[in-house]
């Protein structure tokens, strides 16, 4: 209560008239029997499992995705959502091209298979192969701050360690990942014949971890790269430490295909009073093709959707539409969201967008709400965070972002907040074969179809505007890029 | 104490004269020396960590288990072992012909692919594969106990469902692992196409658990067999629980290749006092060919040779020797073990094995102490008990045998004792990928050092024989197999 009633003072300072109680009786009392009736909902592990079960390995752009797309159209109208449409968009294509389990073995010192798996957006090695000796960076920093002879990386596989650590709100990732994003850019400047890393993430299982590499001004890589899973890595980290030459020999397949379709499905609830104003709430269809996607993204989908359901199915339009969005080609480089940003800058209704939000970190506990809206409307969330406080819901800042979905849109001022997700073993599955199904706990999802029911329904029936209001405030930075 | 007093008291009434105090002073403080060196020696741990990472996966009869045995002549050699040697055995020779993942995927009602692995012994799918209709069987003994129609799996693919439990003991293992290692001969009766088990082992992660069918008569299998991973399992269930019709399609290159060699590797430490008398300590040098083989049985190798070795270090020669024997070919059906007995037989000095233990229970402590001894010896077991109690061992019972290498022998009537391990996760990573160095925890590899130390100790330097005196008493039978 008491920092609600600090948060409320601000408010009143910055002079926006916005008040503690701006969350009417009504408004609460609705909230509060949404999350009531989510709590006791499998609906949403229902769609997860339809999701995973039904299509399985959705990669952007492939016919699988495109499955996925015709599962959620059937889904969205036969769970009564009204405006059901999918808005297609071009993007290029890259596949693994061959099993996910690549051939890559260590020939010397000591002969033995490695379990690895291409980066997105690698290269194929020459046809028949390479190999090459490994040089050994315990970092990436070292990596990037490496003096050796211009030579020294010539022809030779660069193997790069980082090591990830665990942590609540997967903060580790963006540093683990640098390696990942950015390292074939410093392999492939010194003539290296490929990169391995030790797989981002944390797992001690023996798949590695895939993910999309950057491509800096658009130029795209001639030299495979590959995560390596952490006991290989530990293999490779071993003998190194022996201080004997070791070289690997590899065959992959991966490459880029061409300009293919993809496509965001998009649902509404129509508001009854303000229709035109549009809380977006997203997750995204598309998932890596070693999981099924159940974390990353099915229980995001079966989140939002199961929330959205519930407010509808409890008979009461809210004043504003609710628009739920599965994004497509997530995975590869935010290609979808991107799309829809740059459609509603088209067709003029990026103003008409209150506020967005994505679920898409797994499928455990929301432990907090975060904002990034303007500073008058802090006190909002505050208010929110109270009500959702028996849920296990903390309030957290007002510097974030909306999910990775939402950069496009946030970079467009579009105002923002996350309910954010115990993320402490996320990285033990992301991204892995292990991302499936069974590691999704049904009490765990059904609390966050509550909060997101609360949530949404906050949001769509109020008349508070989040967006920041220059005049009075500076705006505030985005945190970093979120995982994906 | 009290339970010490018992014991005695019944040896005295079995009239084998044995005292509670047969352990003397002096054997105890030697143990208990020993004890303490190990706990604080890395050797058990460096010896895993050397054969993981210079051989790594050994399948019984390929050039990896020759390398194994080499490294195990060197390692015995450089650590002062006497009457280092190898006896070879011939056996036939089953791979898996190709990559460790085998290609197997749903085609109908959802394509999506399987994470599966052929079972040792297993066949090979028709050239271009095969594509099938699941019967789905929940259990094992539905499939024993089905009376569908003659021609009911004619052609069909076979799924079996069981579920493995944990516990300390690992005793849900032999149940569970019934579909595996009979289940192809129910399912190629009935004129089955393959046979697919859900994954043995507790794991949810991707990886199927591969390990070897039996073949009763000298049978061997027309069809593929392969074992599927948890979270695939699921998806058949699940499939199957929709009522849908399914498909699946595999290839597989998995057969038998012809007689090869494989051998066993066997080191001493000559008794002083009556050399003729063998205390035998094994693990076998042999491992699956998916993981590195470090629990199974990478730990037991270093635990019992970092035991014997220690014992060598402490400058007091034994009254009984010590032998080492790293088995090979234990996972394919103990074929080291039988020739291991067999030569023994023919070379007469069976009768010279007082007693005899094997390690192949991964590398958690210890945390039991069993027998399989003569009545009149079970005292000395519970007296051993009491002086290994604080590292946390109980007393087991009297009718255990010694672990898979020891079944032969114990046949013949070697008495057998066994420290039990911690068993409750290792079915998470047994006969998976996930078997690899990192799993070890030093510490609790150590433990089992002072345990095998002292237990060694106490066996080599007595003059308690441990047979059953069959005038006296009736002999128990061994517990059922173990774990291989
Ligand atoms: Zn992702
Ligand atoms: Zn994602
Ligand atoms: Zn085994
Ligand atoms: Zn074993």
């Amino acid at each position: 209560m008491m920092r609600l009633a600090v948060a409320a003072a601000a408010a009143v300072l910055a002079g926006s008239g916005v008040q503690a109680q701006e969350l009417s009786e009504d408004a609460r009392a609705h909230a509060r029997s949404l999350a009531d009736v989510a709590l006791e909902s499998d609906l949403a592990y229902r769609l997860t499992e339809s999701l995973t079960t039904e299509i399985g390995p959705r990669l952007a752009g492939t016919p699988q995705e495109a499955r996925a797309r015709d599962w959620a159209v059937e889904m969205f109208t036969e769970l009564g959502f009204e405006n059901v449409r999918v808005e297609y968009f071009p993007m290029d294509l890259w596949t693994r091209g061959h099993s996910i389990f690549e051939e890559v073995a260590i020939t010397h010192p000591y002969p033995q298979e490695l379990y690895a798996t291409s980066l997105g957006g690698a290269a194929a090695t020459p046809e028949g192969g390479l190999e090459a000796e490994i040089v050994f960076f315990d970092s990436f920093d070292d990596l990037l701050e490496f003096d050796g002879a211009e030579d020294a990386l010539e022809g030779k596989l660069v193997f790069v360690n980082d090591r990830m650590t665990a942590t609540r709100t997967g903060e580790g990732y963006g540093w683990a990942n640098r390696k990942r994003t950015q390292g074939w850019v410093q392999a492939e400047n010194r003539g290296a014949a490929g990169l391995l890393i030790r797989s981002v993430g944390t797992s001690s299982h023996r798949f590695a971890h895939t993910g999309m590499m950057s491509f800096p001004a658009q130029r795209l890589p001639d030299i495979p790269a590959l995560a390596v899973s952490a006991p290989d890595a530990d293999q490779i980290e071993r003998i190194h430490a022996s201080g004997e030459t070791m070289r690997v020999a590899l065959r992959t397949y991966a490459g880029w295909r061409g300009e293919v379709a993809s496509g965001n499905v998009i649902a509404e609830i129509t508001g009854a009073g303000a229709p035109e104003e549009i809380v977006i709430i997203g997750a995204h269809l598309d998932s890596w093709d070693t999981g099924t996607g159940a974390l990353d993204d099915g229980a995001g989908v079966g989140i939002v959707t199961a929330a959205a359901r519930l407010i509808m199915e409890a008979g009461v339009r809210p004043r504003r539409t609710i628009r739920v969005v599965l994004f497509g080609a997530e995975e590869v480089g935010l290609v979808g969201a991107r799309a829809y940003a740059s459609a509603r800058q088209e067709d003029g209704t990026l103003d008409q967008h209150i506020i967005g939000s994505e679920s898409d970190f797994g499928a455990r506990k929301v432990w907090r709400l975060s904002s990034g809206v303007g500073e008058h409307a802090v006190g909002f969330f505050d208010a929110m965070q109270e009500e959702m406080e028996f849920l296990g819901i903390e309030r957290g800042g007002n510097s974030s972002g909306g999910g990775p979905d939402m950069i496009p849109l946030a970079a467009m001022g579009v105002p923002m907040a996350r309910l954010d997700q115990d993320g402490t073993d996320y990285f033990e599955f992301h991204h892995t074969p292990n991302d499936t199904f069974d590691k999704i706990v049904p009490e765990e999802l059904a609390q966050n179809v509550a909060a997101w029911a609360m949530f949404t329904w906050f949001l769509a029936d109020t008349d508070v505007d989040f967006r920041a209001r220059p005049e009075t405030e500076a705006e505030d930075a985005a945190e970093g890029e979120p995982a994906r």
